[in-house]
């Protein structure tokens, strides 16, 4: 791989960009459509290529990571379902709103456009390919996609389809182009190309966005730690609250808005800390404890086993765990909580939950966080669940895309002015 | 100035920074109003240290450099002005939109907050500092300030007066704070600091935008060439396309919204740009021309002044003049029009005189700039002309504000979830 093929695969992305970028809602759907049916027409020779990168992996990779590689045949009909739902969804791009006359008497206004080119790396999952291709296609930018080197066979292939696709509707194929090789280098190289692409979004272990955002000359959607925290206010319905910290922490322990860290108000300690304890214990969720509430539930349950509840370390409070384990900690009151999450919180996700209207309106108010909940669980925080369609990822920026992003993220806005022959004085 | 000095400067505008977040209406128009009128009341304070800075760079500085640092008692009152207007403007920090109930029972909208804390760095025009700290406490962000040395003493007691004004309506100080010194390797390390800023928006030339942007680890809010472009389209309304591009170039060369390339219909050039060529002339605009708009000109006007009528290099379509010059090229149509600007432009403002609706809808949709202009002079590119009130500045990147940059543009949103016990499945 030399400079010169990647320069010209970054100017192809910028031409093709502006062709998307003009293309008619129709044109869009039918490559949606197109896809879709290919992909389910070609489920067996996806399943071909995505053989060799097994058999490659065999024995290289654990079975969670073969697990992510493997494309069976109801995953790629998740894939063709996923493509088949952004076609029938709303077009959103060229949508005008705002407008107003001005003094001067032009008309102001903003039009929602693609941000023009966005470069994806990611690992493992193929089926990445075929998300980050329907959501370009889709808010009408061009995009470069890096997969990972075990699911080289397997991209291939979805990369044709997708190109085939975009020719079908009269689109260029460059609108979603691969990298060409898996050599690291290219990736270096692509986060200075500033020129031709206007977004990188990593997809993977927080040491590999770090490095990205690091070296890239280019913005980066980044998504950082969910150390994610619900607070148990007084007042509050306490069946609620043992029924939301439950779900928050145990319904899966690996997405990123699981909740890591419980708060609890001093005065609701005693009433709901023990049957808490109870129910994460029966799921073996090890608890670890500041002082008070350590010292409380070793009151409550003295033959307490030693590993499910244990003293907290400072760290504790920063540790986005993606496992069993529950940090915990009483606060004396709101204002307690609202610090203690400002400061420790990965700004991702946070929730509280209370009776009372005014904590509630100062919670949303002023935890500095994506997403800020109340009476409701932390697992919720996603592009699903919040009606944005398919999720590019989950941004821990404050700037441009914040919290879950799906097709809206993807676009920036123009003014559009209209005049009728004004100047300007 | 040494490291810890600093990191303290950082740490108290990320405290303040979450104080004035949560601060009411009530509070920051009063702060804002008791600024306004002890701007008044100190006016003869205020132009004495100003004296002193202008006595310093008497000599030094030339008369445009002089002429923007001197604080006379009307600047001051224009200052007063603004920072009234920004008290009565309604208040946009916790608005709440699109809350929408979803599938789950879980209601779900976006809130609009605080970037957190900004730094500005910025030269000579001391009126900077109270329009920067006006929009910081109108936006409820914190900011960190550092101006010119040329205009020390001047900032000086301008800051002196806004940290007093903080106070009277109970809010810290630290809001507003200057750098205290004017090494410029404290600069360098501000750009480090991404712990404690969340945005860095430079105002300057070119190369000190470019610099910064190149070593911040920050978000830069970027505003870097002005070259902007009028199309003169077939079939249009030639009164209007003379009196446009008059205003456009002509109005006032050195704001970065002004016209710097004309792009001529080919089928219009005869009827269109010998009596542009005249008004021009009659105001020294020298024109750079295409090889056939030279021609066309030359045959007009046999005993042109050379100096008046050059060719045009193919440097000259990148070139932002900001100064009596203008570029002229014919093209074949609307599609070439739309490729040049596409290709040479800055991406900042380009404007369309058509009477075409077609042609016009076109162009606000395929130009990719921040602002697309129909029959309208390009000079309107303006916070105040869109609107939007005090400007901090014109975006020319696509990723979080793009365009004129007001009180809006230093807010984010973030996501707040109602729920009423609701867990996911």
């Amino acid at each position: 791989m030399n400079f010169s093929n990647l320069e010209k695969l970054g100017q192809n992305a910028r031409l093709a960009g502006y062709s998307i970028a003009k293309a008619s809602t129709e044109q869009k759907q039918k490559v949606l459509r197109h896809l879709a049916q290919t992909l389910r027409q070609q489920s067996e020779q996806i399943q071909q290529a995505n053989l060799q990168d097994l058999e490659a992996a065999a024995g290289k990779l654990d079975q969670v990571l073969l697990d992510r590689l493997k494309m069976t045949p109801s995953a790629i009909e998740t894939c063709a379902l996923g493509v088949d739902q952004l076609a029938s969804m709303p077009e959103i791009i060229g949508q005008i709103h705002g407008m107003t006359q001005q003094v001067s008497g032009i008309w102001v206004g903003q039009m929602r456009i693609p941000i023009g080119v966005f470069a994806m790396i990611y690992e493992s999952r193929p089926n990445v390919t075929i998300e980050a291709a329907g959501l370009a296609i889709k808010s009408g930018n061009a995009c470069i996609l890096r997969g990972g080197s075990e699911a080289w066979h397997s991209n291939q292939i979805l990369l044709q389809l997708v190109q085939q696709s975009l020719e079908t509707g009269g689109l260029p194929a460059e609108v979603v182009q691969g990298l060409p090789t898996t050599d690291r280098k290219a990736v270096d190289q692509l986060l200075q190309m500033d020129t031709y692409i206007d977004l990188i979004i990593p997809r993977g272990g927080k040491s590999l966005i770090q490095k990205i955002s690091a070296e890239s000359k280019i913005p980066v959607l980044k998504h950082l730690d969910g150390n994610c925290h619900t607070y148990i206010d007084e007042p509050c319905d306490l069946d609620m609250a043992w029924k939301i910290t439950e779900n928050a922490k145990t319904q899966k322990y690996s997405p990123c808005n699981a909740t890591e860290s419980l708060l609890v108000a001093k005065s609701q300690a005693t009433k709901f800390l023990p049957k808490m304890a109870e129910i994460l214990w029966q799921k073996n969720v090890q608890l670890r404890c500041c002082a008070d509430s350590l010292l409380l539930l070793q009151a409550h349950f003295p033959s307490i086993d030693k590993d499910l509840c244990v003293l907290a370390q400072e760290s504790d409070w920063y540790t986005e765990y993606l496992a069993p384990i529950l940090s915990i900690k009483l606060v004396d009151h709101l204002d307690q909580a609202i610090s203690h999450i400002n400061h420790y919180s990965s700004h991702h996700t946070d929730a509280i939950v209370t009776s009372n209207h005014g904590h509630a309106m100062r919670f949303l108010r002023e935890v500095d966080s994506a997403s800020v909940l109340v009476n409701t669980s932390t697992r919720f925080a996603d592009g699903f669940e919040y009606g944005l369609g398919a999720e590019i990822g989950i941004s821990t920026d404050k700037l441009h895309a914040r919290g879950p992003v799906g097709v809206l993220g993807l676009t920036t806005q123009k003014y559009v002015v209209l005049g009728n022959g004004e100047v300007r004085e």
